[in-house]
């Protein structure tokens, strides 16, 4: 791709573009920043308005069962499995990431202990997304069980820091900074040979890369629905057990809607024999119900085709910058190799929070993360080839001119 | 309350029959169970239209901040406050009822621990809603340090009940299948004396009876949205701490927005210093932003005008039914002393389930709750006086044509 023509030619081709449709994109934007947050689906505001007015207004209570909205969480498992190589049955779409993880990592410590009680590591990395690592400060700080966490700081290391004393590997399949995606199946080998379970998070991954988690021997995973996936802001998160873990696990938030009865009104918990006992308290409907809009857009395309498009705008862009921004200290953090590159790219430079603010000033929104880091995220559903065209020539701009040194921009920006 | 005509003439005299007007209600109903699920306020639609059109789509990622997205969870919180007696910086409205419970539990019993390692006992009511129960049950068996939990019977048992050995308390202000209500001020005094922390469950409280968290010294609370708030099916719940328990407290579920510094991308959790700590994961901002629309109504009145019409109203309920449909085997379980009545009225009946569905099909919507327990709520902002003889009189109707018992009726809802 060497002219913004041969960009448009790419879009004219691209058998993806007739999904941009499907999204209602602010005009005036080029959105790279679908990592973070995903766009709205056009269908969104409909259903929106469905929900409250014939469902809750009209249907009050009788909606629970009439309108589907107990069924939601693991209907939409169920559509949303197929993106992750699960099946039926495996996946709940509830509560959040982090509370999620929560419950994963207690049942699966629970289940290592339940085995050999001389497991008490999790291994993880230091780059991981925080809230990882703070979930596992908060499950070993309060189980007061000798727990402890094992960071790695380089992927390459965490052979060989996952041995006899671990009992769980947690581990972002495409890490939130850098963009780099491990090798799933061959970790989750290296995870079992050890003897201990392996927890993945998709935050970044649902949506965005191809994931097969019963073609690699997934334990256990969790994922985010408002990324890649278009489900809305803070949309409900997901959780997936194995198939042959479900009726094994114990997990601690142990709320009405894991149990296996809830109407019974039972005073004894007895959990649901599969992948409901992940349920814990009652579900925010309405946001509930946008993932679906999300989803819907997926059903009409497969990630295969996602991820081909995914790399050939990402090549694009890597290649454009190094090319069309020369010589302005950028350096490439996300993978060059495709099969270690989720669907973002992350650039470092010195100024990199300044930058952004300009990219963001002029249209071009993509996000800033400590330190130095500009990311760029790629959603194959609504992200053009002239769209990187764009953004690169913007980038250009902005680099060349130094606007960050303009006593305006950082009078506005507050830049010291 | 002697006649149809009487009724509407209260409800010409009802200083809140204007706040009707607030909700988009079902013109074929007589909703009496506002206490399960609220019904949707009039705004509702056009604020989730705001949302998802001008913040969500328009705003991209930069409503986290502009719409104040992050800034939700405490603003709602400081809305609901005056409701429950409680100040600003004290409530969070985030996650569900169950996991800020267990939240709760779990921080209560790590304080109760730094004091005194020998209090392991959770005193609880066997007849409370259940996930409070298995949460309370999944916490025990999570933390595998010898906690226990002691269920009384009846109310009067409670003050035995709590001694040396206990931790907590952990009582539902309204419990939800009877109406009873407990003295919050004065158990919370006994509680203080055996030395152990009050922790309150407001789901049939908050919006439907007056509650004054820090004038009864309580310790911990929590509460639901969806009933009489209005806050829309499964909106997030709330979680309040006192005051003087907030920077000292350490709940498990240690996600990012608890940190003090989200941003900073810190490896280890170091908790907010106010009621932040209470946070987790990133929350459903649709159904989140819904519940002001609901609270925005109580901005109208108070909760001592609320409480004013719900005793009328069930008071001319119990009369009504106990005058017009004596006879028919119905048992008042709802206590007729207003200081120990929330804002439902209960009734038992050997053939509860039957007339609860043949109410229903005639458009008077309570529920059933086993075992024979008719459930009528009453919600102050919407329900008429003309709805309560109505209601009465459907009840009679059905009670005086045995409407169960016919073929129709049977096969129509399967009763054997």
């Amino acid at each position: 791709m060497k002219t913004r023509d041969e960009a448009r030619s790419l879009d004219r081709d691209d058998p993806l573009a007739p999904m941009r449709r499907r999204f209602a994109l602010n005009p005036r934007t080029i959105y790279l920043n679908g990592n973070s947050l995903g766009v709205a689906p056009r269908a969104a505001v409909a259903r929106a308005r469905a929900v409250i007015s014939e469902e809750w207004a009209d249907g009050l209570i009788g909606s629970w069962n009439k309108a589907g909205w107990f069924a939601l969480a693991r209907r939409l498992g169920d559509k949303l499995a197929p993106l992750v190589g699960a099946a039926a049955g495996e996946i709940v779409v509830t509560d959040t990431l982090s509370v999620n993880l929560f419950k994963l990592l207690c049942a699966a410590l629970r289940l290592a202990a339940s085995r050999n009680d001389d497991r008490r590591v999790i291994v993880a990395e230091r780059g991981n997304f925080p809230t990882d690592l703070y979930i596992a400060q908060g499950v070993i700080d309060h189980l007061e069980r000798g727990y402890a966490l094992r960071l790695v700081d380089d992927a390459a290391q965490l052979p060989d820091a996952i041995d006899r004393d671990t009992a769980v590997v947690m581990l972002t399949h495409v890490n939130y900074r850098t963009g780099f995606m491990h090798d799933m199946a061959a970790l989750t080998q290296v995870i079992h040979r050890a003897g201990a379970f392996a927890l993945w998070d998709l935050a970044h991954s649902a949506g965005a890369v191809p994931v097969d988690l019963n073609g690699a021997g997934v334990d256990f995973a969790v994922g985010c629905t408002y990324k890649y996936l278009n489900g809305g802001p803070g949309a409900p998160a997901f959780a997936w057990v194995a198939k042959h873990h479900q009726s094994t696990i114990v997990q601690p938030l142990s709320g009405w809607w894991g149990h296996r009865a809830p109407f019974d009104m039972d005073p004894v918990y007895r959990p649901d024999e599969g992948i409901g006992r992940m349920l814990c308290g009652t579900q925010p409907i309405v946001s509930l119900a946008l993932v679906e809009t999300g989803l819907d857009v997926f059903l009409e395309t497969d990630m295969r085709a996602v991820r081909r498009k995914s790399l050939a705008l990402t090549d694009a862009f890597i290649d454009l910058v190094e090319t069309r921004c020369a010589g302005h200290a950028l350096t490439l953090i996300t993978p060059r190799a495709h099969a270690q590159r989720g669907s973002q790219v992350s650039f470092a430079h010195p100024h990199g929070y300044e930058i952004m603010q300009a990219l963001i000033a002029r249209g071009v929104v993509g996000d800033y993360r400590e330190p130095g880091v500009l990311r760029f995220g790629f959603a194959p559903l609504y992200t053009r080839f002239v769209d990187v065209w764009d953004a690169v020539e913007a980038l250009r701009d902005v680099l060349a001119t130094q606007t960050w040194r303009s006593p305006e921009f950082a009078a506005r920006h507050s830049v010291t």
